[in-house]
């Protein structure tokens, strides 16, 4: 398994440094910046460009809530799902460390809020506690739902780690501005370490609500997409 | 039948929740916003996503005018138009629903013309009914050439997911500033519901276009694409 | 061949009509427009459905510089030269009669440039004659190229319209400001025909250089790609 | 080897007139621009369009950290380096020269730092020297590992010129703040030979930082990627 662990560092790394690194270095760039739309592309590419590296290593799960979904999927072993988390949040912390190191590199930097998830007055658009939770539940829910429909038998061979790479990048399309984005504990977890004091406060939605949309959208698929 | 109608209803409410969602929520975000581009990148990926994932399962329709369409082509069964329309207004209805839950979590929010559909003072641009009629009308009925197109034996196996969404993609690149860009009456309906007044009254032309424009799609590929 | 030739017909409509279209509706929309990102997207796209739609029975040309380079690299049949440029020519000049009754709907349309191709003082940015000869060939060259190369028995299967599309989108990124992108002799007459009187007088510009480029293109290939 | 000279030449001079092309003649355009998502956008696509063009030919390397790096992983011959170095050279200075030439005709040009590599004074954000060894560092060691990951055995057949494009694309959408991202020697080299004089000067840590990069992601992968 320690191959597995390793491929799972690497990708989780290359999520929060090529996701959240975009968004920090990239998005807001005087006039030419690649603003959320960039944000969101980057963020599904990690996931379609390590899924076909390492998918036929580890899974390419490369967030927690995918491996839990995937768990009461039946489609993951219950057993390694401690040792899978903690190889993510390892990959996703160096990845906010070097990312930290890259951007304090300019005058005058200062972390703010990097690119950590929020809610309420740290949402972007200034939205809710309840549409932070709402809308993080239906989101991971559909993409465990999406996950569990394109590595079935009865799809087609070979694009499943574009499909679930960009339904990352879409789940960024829409909700950047209410959340920042999570849908992954780790990518939000890493950010919050460097953040402002705010970030870890609100850290315990971005667990939760992915967790329970994972297992709500293993519990859809099941529903729909298994043959009895 | 149950699993395809179900499989029909999340997949239309993924259309209408990723596809309006991003429109509503950060298309206009200020200086960071994604667009209409970004906008005309979540409603296709909304079709690639879910066609990867329960395209085996229901066909992945997602719209009243492609499940028309595909039955005067001869590839649906008529006795299944009714209840797969049905299913595809459950869906986008849900997601109208919760998409207002999301959004109304935010200070001063008022739906306004939420993401519905209009022409004359309501198309976006200023354009006229017949702009619209005729955008709609060939719109819908390229729509359903690239499916009829794809998906017959003779096109490369596995790409319909791809080349169907992306279609989405162009025709909303194209569109969203005449008409706002329906080709589907399920995504236009969902809408109205919530919307201002006007947006039911103007809700007449997104059911007819999208399904003329269907009917014409369908005839155009049985002459160009079928082999006698 | 009058499947081919409609084939053509329907698939350099799409071409004209959502590329053009796209770039005369949607581009300069004020704060939400899709800019030429967009458009080059939207050009690309046409190619990418409609080669994954009617590749299969017509090869997918859609313009009369890869009917030529096709020809010259031995791989399309000089009989049919003539039906298949009639063909795209009657698509592309429907489409953009299409395009100008739609955007004749709205309040104080003019056609100015329409989407037409233009170098000197018709170029977007201010580019020379000799800027836009240069560029415009060596686009069309790497277009044959890749198409040349990506539909070759070594290349892999089924992704021929996905690259060959993305060149078209790719060869927009690069030189919207330059001519505003011709590489095509059919979308440039069917844009000078419905636009200001300087168009006409720049056509042959867009006639010479892509039919020269798809020559040369084909000649690198064949010294290139071919095995003797 | 003849010809995989030559596919190597063709393909760098893509990448270079593609990739800055953009950058120097669609980036900055007043309004419409493609800014700093289009650039990314169209440097990726040069690699997946030649990828598959020329990927049977050449191997599609069009990058000398890359075949340094595709060497260390024992995937190269040693004894071709040189030449494929040389090639690529070749074809990008001649893509810069043409770049050149295209963009000298509006009036006013003046190259400037045309599209080079810089770091301190001469990054686009004002990053420092050491930000700009760590991320272009990080960056090409992670392209090389997704690039023998793709073209393992175990990955899916055919995907592999799409996901090693997006990365770049991905790379870009990172970095073009810091270093105006190079992870390319010779696409460094060619836009430093025509760009003012500062551009030379920085251009040591061009080719250091990819060779170390792309030696840190073979050993990386040989590690988490080769089964023993």
């Amino acid at each position: 398994m320690r191959k597995q662990l390793a491929a799972e560092t690497v990708g989780t790394f290359w999520l929060v440094f090529g996701g959240c690194g975009s968004a920090i270095l990239a998005a807001a760039f005087p006039d030419l910046g690649i603003g959320f739309t960039g944000v969101a592309l980057a963020f599904g590419l990690t996931v379609v460009t390590m899924a076909y590296a390492v998918g036929g290593i580890s899974g390419g799960h490369f967030n927690p809530a995918v491996s839990v979904g995937l768990t009461v999927a039946g489609r993951f072993p219950a057993a390694r799902l401690l040792p899978y988390i903690a190889a993510q949040l390892v990959g996703a912390i160096l990845a906010a460390a070097a990312l930290y190191l890259v951007a304090s590199g300019k005058a005058g930097f200062a972390p703010g809020g990097f690119a950590a998830n929020g809610y309420g007055e740290h949402s972007p658009g200034g939205y809710s506690l309840t549409s932070a939770l709402v809308i993080e539940i239906i989101l991971t829910a559909i993409f465990l739902f999406v996950i569990l429909g394109t590595t079935h038998g009865r799809a087609p061979v070979g694009f499943a780690p574009l499909a679930i790479g960009l339904t990352l990048t879409l789940i960024h399309l829409i909700s950047i501005p209410v959340t920042n984005t999570s849908v992954n504990p780790a990518r939000s977890t890493s950010q919050a370490l460097f953040a402002d004091g705010w970030a870890l406060g609100q850290l315990w939605l971005f667990w939760l609500a992915p967790l329970l949309g994972a297992v709500l959208g293993a519990l859809v698929w099941k529903a729909v997409g298994e043959t009895d």
